[in-house]
């Protein structure tokens, strides 16, 4: 069954819901001498969200729409999502199951269970761990929080876009990397087509690159450095529509071009991000995306759990 | 001789002539949910400034104060300011030679040499690092760029708290943490009264408390955890006569209280601040600064030069 398809509105109706619960993360805007690039780039630091990424505006709104008297949710993810949902699941005073692949870095493991939640390590990638809470919330009757391609979901990832709007007024252009779709569904939707929303794949994950050659969405190998954050085993129903109608391909970037933006964020912005979160910049730093120096870039920066330093 | 004190039009100055050279630092504004304390706390996240610190903002504006034609500049510091005055050297073509203890992270260390600097180390503490270039200075006739205690300094680490006002108009408070005292000079002299700034020490640098008791100036023995970056020999000149001015004694934090403050911001924020960058928060989270609700406090936050990820 195809997911609703929430318009802005419905994001607007989720940014009420969330209210301050969601941190307004900040902006910081990096010139070309920092950067190499003819034009500004506004970074947002979504990765100082609650829980160290926009996963935390899904899974809250997603938790406030349940049925009221729900008394627990579960959840499956390679890390980010999981650890957003024990979160929203806590902040609204209900139970939450998370299933993780057992591959999933000990400082996500250790977030999730501070958060409260029943942690479920599973064999295998996010697909499998996604079987496994499904198996779980059909024995249980426990709501399953979809990672990407729910209405809620996406709606609640979309409130980033409406801050984006009233922090950075003059924007031509978001880059956001892409997994399941759900930030780029939501920034895609609550953009509406006035600013453009660029997804970025890792060579690795190429999801939404698979299923447009395909002509739907279609389980893909995923592995590489971000695959614990984009290793969605398919790109959502929701963000394939979005990028069909927007008539938006992603851009592929390379590993090597991932570590090259991550070791920028630290060494020249001490911002100190997952490798899933510096696909965004690389495509800027590697040229896949070459606007223009009258353009205005932002660019997404989530998450932040990360295991170690880079050297 | 004691320097001469800027007053708030000679940081309006600065902030001139240092322009966007310096970045423009986000806010983020955490809830009591967050701290647990009854109001809210906005961090300044002046980590992600050139060079990881504050440092830069003085070091810019000295640099492009000196006379035409001068050819290089020499420093002296646990390693933050000696990054600065490398970059800003760097940013005006002209040479830098900055003595650092050898004590110094490599990371700073790194940095220094990155940013184009002839880095000399010497054994001891940022005291003996100082004599070095002093007499470095002497011997070749190049500027010395003092840390802290300078009309040039002092009025560029004050170019933050010009922001401030317009980021966080409704501040009612500013905590800082306070080493030779350049910045709590710099911010208090901005702030002109309007926004109380309270300094915070380690316990381990007692700099402005040791001059207060003593009614001057007096060399301090320093250690601890943040003396890399806050162990200044003794407070400025300039700073001692701003605490007078205003009245104002420094907050003590304990070495415990700093590294759960360091903790929190990492865990609950994904910034990764080095020890001396989170004394203000640690003055809070203590207790030792306690706000009521109704007040808007901002804690700055400089810098990130850290070697290691905290556990």
């Amino acid at each position: 069954m195809t997911p609703r398809r929430p318009r802005r509105p419905d994001i607007e109706a989720a940014a009420f819901r969330v209210g301050s619960s969601v941190r307004r993360t900040p902006v910081i805007t990096l010139l070309p001498d920092d950067t190499g690039l003819p034009g500004n780039v506004a970074l947002k630091l979504e990765l100082l969200q609650h829980t160290g990424s926009f996963k935390a505006r899904g899974a809250l709104n997603s938790v406030l729409s349940l049925p009221p008297g729900t008394g627990g949710v579960c959840a499956a993810s390679g890390g980010n999502h999981a650890a957003a949902v024990a979160w929203a699941a806590g902040r609204a005073g209900i139970s939450a199951d998370v299933f993780v692949p057992a591959s999933a870095t000990p400082a996500k493991i250790t977030r999730i269970e501070r958060y409260g939640a029943t942690i479920h390590l599973v064999e295998g990638q996010v697909r499998e761990a996604l079987e496994a809470a499904t198996a779980f919330s059909r024995a249980r009757s426990v709501p399953l929080l979809h990672p990407f391609d729910t209405f809620e979901t996406v709606s609640g990832q979309g409130t980033l876009g409406l801050e984006l709007e009233e922090q950075v007024p003059d924007a031509d252009l978001v880059v956001v990397g892409c997994g399941g779709g759900g930030l780029y569904a939501g920034l895609a939707t609550a953009l509406e087509g006035a600013i453009s929303v660029q997804p970025v794949e890792p060579e690795e994950c190429p999801d939404l690159a698979e299923a447009i050659k395909a002509g739907h969405p279609v389980e893909t190998e995923v592995g590489g450095m971000a695959a614990d954050s984009l290793g969605a085993p398919h790109i959502g129903d929701i963000a394939f529509a979005v990028a069909q109608e927007q008539q938006v391909t992603p851009v592929l970037v390379a590993e090597a071009d991932i570590l090259t933006a991550r070791s920028f964020l630290w060494d020249r912005v001490r911002v100190l991000a997952e490798p899933g979160a510096c696909v965004a910049l690389a495509a800027l730093l590697s040229g896949a995306v070459s606007p223009s120096a009258r353009e205005t870039v932002v660019v997404i920066v989530s998450g932040g759990n990360n295991d170690t330093v880079p050297s």
